[in-house]
């Protein structure tokens, strides 16, 4: 689907797709053509959130082997290690079908899960609605026998996590994969060369508009597109009727990105067959929260939760050591813009936000050379004040050729501070 | 939908349905209205088979519980005994759909399956392609993840049974519920009053064509149409469709019905909480080909198999019986006509059948009286010779006031002959 | 284990095994040698009883592939079309034990079996408490997870189907089989030679004394001892044990056996995979049943239920026509005893049995000849009277050579009578 | 049992049971009584190991639910939390047993396991044979159809392991739980109040032999004998039996014990239900060591593999986090003996190991005051030089009162050490 110019314009992520933050304020009249659609401005929740939660949840989670895209990699790509694991521990004849039954989801208690995200220090919370498999999270009238209620937890996971992450106050979104691999409405039509649209008149167009009409998403985060054309989806329709319904937007933002990336580097899905160092540590966490804030961007954190309802306890602990810098630094982050400059030209690991009244350095280490930290970017003649986050008192500095040394407190080992650490600049 | 008059006028049987008999010899074309459908005559083959196989299979078959109408039973009805079935044997959270993976036939032999129907004298068989639960039994387009390929048996079962059917030299036919139970789309058009055609334009119609052109069947047997009226199903539409695509009709009759009974008497799908009483034996089953041929119908027998792909032995039994009973008395069945009287109007348990040559008189029981039948309604004036088929030799007859008296030949307990004996009556 | 020649000298059956008949009337001193035990007498009920019903019935009626062999077939034989059975449903490393939690027995009606079982006319019922399997249809204190109560059923099948069948009058008893063909204590047995004798008094002793000590079963079928001696068996002194515990015997048989074979030929357990053509039809039972009690047996007619706990409706309905049959001709089976002549000396279909009262004559078929029977080893002087049983009247007899010939009555195909034919002989 | 009062005398974990430690070196020939047995010493490897790993799997493992005594706290105790999860996700009448069919064990890679372990820093692993629930984790001969290959893995788990284990360098033990809370015979026992010992005779002896003969474990870690006496349990006769049989002891230790103890506070087994903070962090872990150590004691650190055969992310994270603390600090620990004090007298964060050559400080936290570290129990006059693990160079030192104050170097919070720090005190 042709990317809507004002909401995305490019990705330090893994993959660039269409993310639609609807929001409701002003009443403007959108057609269906991409220079009426194209107007329409990003909410401004959206871009001071600046910390998403991804889940990536669905019968994929049964097998919770080599990744969400287990049934092309199964069935379509014959992938030998995929091939090898259903034969090995199935029965000949299993279908892709089959695992929906294990997807039980008996320990999930959205709640908990909520509290998790918020207190994580994430703003917005989006769940896979339902991902390239086809099966919805929500009881979908068009995904009969392959939706949540039919089979496997019997229950509104999309719904009742949405309730749950709201009274926390965050914003709830909606992944939505526009394709279904092995959807045999989707095959003929790809078999026609996307000339025919039964599968979009008769799957994609329904399902979307049930899914924004029960569950108002604040953010429909569409991927999936990339197979065929803007027209085969009937995109302009799809926005146009959307934009006019009932979803109105706020001020606008000229560049925008997200940073969906996942604590799994090579899986968005829960896996059994991961190994630990696959999984971020908390200095890989924050240096691309760092970054991707420092560039304007917002970072989409995913996990994948098991079949069975639970967020692991690592991503769990990853998150909840999130939360605590974020404490202590959110400042640095939340409702930031970017700076004039985001990287240090003298120090590589320094990285910059802004607000109206500060300056912020976000250091992904401890000065090497005796507490002194000397910042090419920084011009000494704005700064009136520097702290460091977490400690109260000033820090000294001076005046290096056009940039600044600042000098840190003298922290030893016992500090609770770690990871990353903040400056704040007061500026003139 | 409305009854096709040149195809049923009454039924004996259980219920009425639409049966569409398809065939292929001459050119005409229809409109999509009932004047001009309702002139397409009835294929000749169809009146002469007599006697034909309904074959109730599906997800049904697998809790094989109270009757083929478990699902509605349980979730909508709320019977007690189904809902205490479920209760005790399942754990909670259990869907109908779960049912489906069970759906193993992994017995299922559509040749030796063939080879019985044909050993049991029938000329065609019935097949459910898709009951009201909505599950197709070929790998329909419009039904993903709930047909026979995406789960349970992995196997094109219509398919397969098409082919070793039509290889006996048995026509082959494929039942058909237009609703669905529980499919969100019918609900939704039934909350509309059927109002709505969502589930007509998005299920029904793209599948029957499926189903009439990738198996071609030789009669479509439609149900479950009861819910709303022709318009609804768009059935004029369709039937435009069907009779101008491919099939054409071939000698006229005027009245025609099909008596369709099951060997169980309360359930069409195998059910296994059965009574042995409940089923049929073979003088009731005699007795229903022999009222229903007489009367002008075709009898469909019913059986239900297992969800491992089995009949069960004494379905199996029964029909090789019938065989065994058609070998010696089929002349008074196939290819018959009804006589000018069916039942005779003094011997109650004695009915007639007819052909150019020949009356038949089929009694159901052997004569009380020192083997001496008397039979109200044949002339003994038309008539030139009398045998009893199995039997060699002519039988005396004698004329009691308009009727006949016939002397059966004095046979003993070790013949034979059984269940019901048949007389041929030539005619002068 | 030896044979008690008290009990069974041969047998026209499939096999020969003990059998200990178990009574309560007098007090014997028994010995734990072969002498002592040999003076045992059978009891009066178990040589009147004549009929007997055999349940085959454990985790193999799970599978019901092949026979009750299965686990031997698949895991020992690797027996072809069991093995491919496996491999073709089940998956890789899929357990003999992980069946049992299948044998779910749902379905189970004891007092509607026993009621079944009364109403074929037999006598006694004999349940495998115990197949070559190892798994213990009673809560067996040695067969811990390996028995009704810990997988599968969680009911002590044997125990409720003792108490309804002993409610309806008949007697009740258990097959045993010693061997256990995958226990590791036999295994570890065996491979000495049986030189040890840790599985015997580990499991076989402790479980038949439990089994006898709490379902004081009328008779204990042991099974599976040929593969060691007596010795090995510990035989001599479990019997003199059970002897004198708390049976005690009756009246002494010299010559009694017990023909044991199955309604399906080739399998006791349950099998899916069965031809109709392998169960007997009623001629074939009834043509057993007469010939064995003719020569003094009894007929022990096996079934196998299914692993849900129902008898299928084709041995319900074979069940039930013995049953009827027996209503009418049961006097010239219970009771009985071998006449001088067991099979008449010119009419090869018929079998002689005898009271003090009659001599009966159970013809197997209805004379060809003009309903005239020529019988070669009944003298014609020492009749006094004939009838045909189920018939009333006296027949026509004439001496032919030392012989007699019998004229049956002009009976029509419209008879009752059927499958065979018995003359009740009145002696002067 | 009677606790063998060379192995252990007390103990700070959660419990204390009798753990044999076997070694090969010396010919001494036991008596079957106390006297003779408590002589035995244990074996110098044992002492000097200080870490050990300690793994609870079994069947338990698949419910995953509340701790290892599931199948207990359900059927006996009936705690409601796991009545309500059996009544909410099973079927009635699903046994505990039926659990084992699910225990795959498929994710199991015992080479990466025994890898892991090396990596902690751990110097011998003892995994439970069998727990309380009684299913061996060996294909035991006394466990039919209730051990690791014939329901679940298919797959000798012990024996894999124990391989994979001692590849490493590492030594391999065996927890064997001596009651089995549902054995029928157990419970037999149980209601004679242990006069009987039908139990111990069939099962109990025979399964420890066995064990003991196959895998040779280092360490034979007894538990469950609480429930009766040793002369119940033959404790006597079945440790002269292993002592005398092929294990031979080294150097004596007067006092000893081990801290078992598990890094999910609350369990043993894993559990689904768990909440983030029942587990401890890293420096729990490391206090637990430190103190363990100083009173020279073993730590075995628990951790419950999940039933599919892994190791949580977070267990694996904290056990590769403290092999990265040991790699620094080790010499603290491994072959260490107690110092005369234990816990430092004024520092109540610092406690004292020793070896011949050095004393070793553990503080479990940077020192509050300026670097400068108090230590009331450290005579400065015995001092002769002092280190920080970690960091090169000598540190500053001084005497007051009787004690000692130690100058840390002035790390920052860039530093890699962390969690504890470790004073090499050199001794003049």
């Amino acid at each position: 689907m042709k990317r809507l110019q004002s909401l995305i314009l490019f990705s330090i992520g893994l993959f660039v797709n269409t993310i639609y933050c609807l929001d409701n304020e002003i009443d403007v009249k959108y057609e269906p053509n991409w220079e009426s659609l194209d107007n329409r401005p990003l909410p401004q929740w959206y871009d001071e959130a600046k910390v998403g939660i991804f889940i990536h949840w669905g019968v994929f989670s049964v097998p919770a082997f080599d990744s969400e895209w287990f049934c092309y990699n199964w069935a379509a790509k014959k992938q030998k290690n995929v091939v090898d694991f259903m034969t090995r521990n199935y029965r000949p004849g299993f279908t892709y079908a089959d695992f929906a039954k294990e997807f039980t989801a008996e320990f999930f208690d959205p709640d908990k899960w909520a509290q998790l995200f918020k207190d994580s220090g994430a703003k917005y919370v989006v769940l896979t609605s339902k991902h390239h498999e086809g099966y919805t999270m929500w009881p979908s009238k068009t995904s009969w026998n392959w939706n949540v209620m039919d089979v496997g937890p019997r229950r509104d996971l999309l719904g009742d996590l949405a309730i749950s992450v709201r009274k926390t106050g965050l914003k709830f979104g909606a992944y939505h994969s526009l394709l279904e691999f092995f959807n045999p409405l989707f095959l003929a039509d790809q078999s026609t060369g996307y000339k025919t649209q039964e599968f979009v008149k008769a799957k994609v167009l329904p399902e979307m508009k049930e899914l924004v009409n029960t569950y108002k998403p604040d953010v429909l985060w569409s991927d999936g597109e990339w197979v065929a054309d803007d027209k085969y989806w009937s995109a302009t329709d799809f926005l146009a009727w959307l934009y006019n319904e009932r979803y109105n937007p706020g001020v606008i933002q000229n560049r925008k990105f997200e940073n969906a990336m996942s604590l799994d580097r090579n899986s968005w899905g829960f896996r059994r067959d991961v190994q630990l160092d696959a999984y971020l540590n908390m200095w890989d966490l924050i240096e691309q929260l760092t970054k991707t804030v420092s560039c304007g961007g917002n970072l989409l954190i995913n996990i994948g939760p098991t079949a069975d309802g639970r967020i692991n306890l690592l991503f769990e602990e990853r998150l909840r050591d999130l939360g605590s810098w974020l404490k202590v630094n959110g400042e640095a982050i939340y409702s930031t813009k970017p700076w004039k400059h985001q990287n240090d030209t003298i120090t590589p690991f320094a990285w910059y936000t802004s607000t109206d009244k500060a300056v912020y350095l976000i250091s992904l280490r401890w000065p090497d050379n005796n507490n002194e930290q000397e910042l090419g970017a920084l011009d000494p003649t704005i700064v009136s004040k520097i702290e460091l986050l977490g400690v109260s008192g000033e820090l000294k500095f001076s005046p290096k050729g056009k940039g600044t040394v600042v000098t840190y407190p003298p922290l030893t080992p016992g500090t609770a501070l770690k990871h990353a650490f903040v400056l704040k600049i007061y500026t003139k």
